[in-house]
């Protein structure tokens, strides 16, 4: 494999074709594109509305085994799919979530793709890109300053301060927010109490932005949302604030999804970005159905590996817009087998093809699992340059006996070109093994019921434990009539149990659930096992240090 | 006069020019132009490279009297002067702040003009716009982050946390947010201490951005910021915390002009918007540069009454951008004169020639101190329908007296046809007056000079007071070297001296200074006379209980 260049340096290198033009071979007409610049563009929703009848596209999932510190290339996988697809002649689009900008100035990693498949302007969509998350910051946390002024201005709606779960957000790395006292020094300054910061991603209004329908339908779910309790245990929603409106009115662009390319101007939507631990990780209901009426073929991705992520994007995001997915890609490269086969990262350049068929369990149960939903698999060998033959044949041999179509990649280092073979049986699945699409579970189904057919039959665990608070916590819901919900399982990426020191496909183990949120405006339960982050921190070295922009607008050590 | 529709009413139903249309009419290169929507776009900083050799424009100050609850207008009037040249056939743009999104949602009332005197899209610019304070934000938090980061890494620097002065903004009313303690739950969690959140646009990236040459001024800017002091008394800046690459990152479209129109379709730029109390209060400097290279009469406004608006756009814009001021406007009402000739607000629509004339010291004192900068001055008296024909003919006739000018307009009711009294007497006083321009203090005074210069010559102070805490200060100022900066009082608005209940013309007087603070980023020294607001509150039932969006897309109770 050749030296690649920086990420940084070849998204800048990037011949792009101004975005109305993009649109224009889409099929949407110039009064529906609102230009950003000459290269981003957000379409509005009367796109969908004028397409309506025509029938969807094929839908298209990304996921990925369980992932590792050896990296599994998932966004990369999606953008390179996309442009093999485009190389073979076929309408497609790809449908991604909007970059976080904390993680930009913390950890050096971008969210755009990788390589030689990446979508672009990439500095710009991992940087404000067209203001969606800001958008979202706001409405979230003009519903907070309101929650506090309702305490501060006499607190007629008898909110107990002790309940108030909603917090308040902000697009950053910053972890000496994550617990703080609001409200000191004095009457004038507010009702004292303690709250914290969550990253803006992990907002509840993003995860609302992303399961909307339109306007209208996010506006009811903001009035949705509960912030919090009375003191005789009522629910408060933001509804009872009467903050929807002017909520809604702060995110009437942020709804519009925003069209982008790859680097091989092949059409993306970029749009939404919820956390895939306390949310659903899949990019908005909008952008995709506007997507699957303009182009044949859409490619999608979830968040972390498919036992969270696929499982949301089909019983969360597939189930509220009815979406019938043709089928799923496993991303998976050997180095990651390997190590779920228990060789340590630093080993990882060394033939071993014990190890390699041993972390097949792995996959093999990501395979599995993908059936249950009645969707066929293809499996996406992410191409590394220390794999050898021999491991190659042995995985391509164990994915044929585990009955699904596998394919090597090489969309990092050679973009749509090394995708062709991924794609080509993307598209031989899709003739020959139509999908049976259907939820895991019915919404009738009791909140523990839920929670116990996700744990064991995609987790594998032989059954579910709960908290004295979980229990608590699910009762109170269910007594509110919040029981049908779908529930978002918070859990380790790591592993399928919820020890992520458990590689593998583990077995004999129960996960315990420690806690239960709500997010009523979103429409989804939130089963907590273990510690989850929901505002990261920033290295000793921050990789805002190494970051400049020079006077020619050169950017360099952002990725 | 005819009933006049709400702002929000006459903003939507406006015809607006596609803004591409208007930069063509500048003169401006499509491929200087970065569209955001059809009505919005920003302007590269190359328009000004390519034009720098050619002679600027006039350059107009719209300021006021100094204001009461009974309301100046000088955003319309300097929106409706601007569309009244037009009408003349000037080459003419209009040069304003970015309003901040959190009083939208407070108090009912916009920032872009009114009546028939507004900018457009007037939603959007009071809403999220381009996402300039959004960058502001996130640069100024951003930095907060890595100063955290740093105590929780082993604070090399040797960072006393107690004298950390960089705060945390964020652009909503959140009086809960004033006063908080961050770092707690413990070890990984950050370090405990006490500080607080200010609205966006009292940030000193906001100073910075208004003052800055281009982006490379503006790194080196953030990269003088003070964040705190180390235990043995040296300042830290954001250069020490390598934070000025990222943060100019995060500002690089922020820092290029916003075009939009006025509701007649005159060219204006919105660009930036720093409060006028801790901060100079005025639109950018590179958005006033540029519309001098693009047009031959800028009008510009400043934030407060002239006491403190005019004399830091005087003594801190145009001496940091070399601006020669040519004529200044101000803005004054019969119903805000007779309050500062003592009628309470109930009775203003009574004829009171008695109190008018007692009133009008007022406005006499602001003329006299526009007199001390060498800069001819236009009184514009704003029509209310309650003024009196004996009333407006005593002010006419009091101005005269005073050596200015003075014109009625009408621009809120009747957009730029209500201004051609107005432009009329501009273009004259330009013509017949040339603008001897200087500045009021050398730069090479103490700092205690340079404040008694404004507290006598401007306010009419007898002297000026220092706390011992405000001493202090200053010595510390000017032994680090920062002693030769200007100063940017921080005063109350609502009078020339330091009381807020002393109206009209105030004698025997003296101003205490309590506190100094530096921007040495920015570059200016904030001497602070009593308490100063830099988180404003919502009130009981804020806006936001009422704001709305339908869906179609109109919107009310905005404005």
């Amino acid at each position: 494999m050749s030296k690649v260049p920086s990420d940084i340096e070849i998204a800048q290198a990037a011949k792009m074709k101004p975005v109305m033009e993009l649109a224009r071979g889409l099929g949407i007409q110039e009064d529906e594109v609102e230009l950003y610049g000459k290269y981003k563009a957000k379409i509005s929703l009367d796109v969908y509305r004028r397409l309506k009848d025509k029938p969807d596209g094929k839908l298209i999932l990304v996921t990925a085994i369980t992932p590792t510190p050896a990296g599994e290339g998932k966004t990369t996988t999606s953008v390179g799919l996309t442009d093999a697809l485009a190389r073979l002649g076929k309408r497609v689009m790809v449908c991604l979530r909007e970059p976080s900008l904390g993680p930009s100035f913390g950890i050096k990693g971008g969210a755009a793709g990788g390589g030689y498949a990446q979508v672009v302007p990439m500095e710009d969509i991992n940087l404000h890109f067209t203001g969606d998350i800001h958008a979202v910051t706001y409405a979230h946390n003009l519903l907070a300053a309101m929650v506090d002024n309702h305490l501060q201005q006499g607190n007629a709606l008898n909110i107990d301060p002790r309940t108030i779960t909603w917090r308040r957000v902000i697009d950053l790395n910053d972890r000496a927010l994550r617990n703080i006292v609001i409200g000191l020094g004095g009457k004038a300054n507010g009702v004292p109490r303690e709250t914290g910061f969550d990253i803006s991603v992990a907002s509840e209004v993003m995860a609302c932005l992303c399961l909307a329908s339109d306007l209208m339908d996010l506006k009811e779910r903001f009035s949705r949302i509960v912030v919090g309790y009375t003191y005789d245990g009522k629910p408060v929603t933001a509804g009872d604030l009467e903050a929807q409106g002017s909520m809604a009115l702060l995110m009437k662009d942020a709804i519009k999804p925003n069209l982008v390319q790859t680097l091989e101007n092949t059409p993306a939507f970029i749009h939404g970005g919820p956390f895939a631990n306390i949310a659903h990780g899949c990019n908005s209901i909008i952008a995709t159905k506007t997507a699957l009426k303009l182009a044949d073929y859409v490619v999608t991705e979830a968040g972390f590996g498919a036992d969270l992520g696929a499982e949301k994007f089909y019983d969360v995001k597939c189930r509220y817009a009815g979406f019938k997915p043709d089928a799923t890609v496993i991303v998976a490269t050997v180095r990651a087998l390997k190590m779920h086969g228990g060789v340590p990262k630093s080993d990882l350049a060394t033939e071993n093809l014990e190890a390699l068929r041993e972390g097949f369990a792995n996959l093999e149960k990501h395979i599995e699992n993908i059936g249950k939903f009645g969707v066929p698999a293809v499996v996406a060998i992410n191409a590394f340059p220390t794999d050898t033959e021999a491991e190659l044949n042995l995985l391509y041999e164990l994915c044929a006996k585990a009955g699904a179509e596998v394919a090597l990649s090489e969309v990092w280092a050679k973009g749509g070109e090394g995708g062709l073979e991924l794609a080509r049986k993307v598209l031989q699945t899709l003739e020959s093994r139509p999908s049976n699409f259907h939820v895991l579970y019915n919404l009738d189904l009791s909140i523990k019921d839920k929670i116990a057919k996700i744990a064991t039959e995609i987790y594998g665990a032989d059954g579910v434990n709960y908290t004295a608070e979980a229990d608590k916590a699910i009762q109170r819901y269910e007594s509110l009539g919040y029981g049908n919900l779908p529930v978002v399982m918070a859990k380790t990426q790591y592993s399928f149990s919820d020890d992520m020191t458990k590689l593998g496909r583990p077995r004999n183990f129960t996960i315990t659930v420690r806690e239960v949120r709500l997010s009523a405006g979103a429409g989804f339960i939130v089963p907590i096992t273990g510690a989850i982050m929901t505002m990261p921190g920033l290295p000793k070295r921050p990789a805002a240090c190494n970051i400049d922009i020079d006077a020619d607008g050169v950017i360099t050590g952002l990725f």
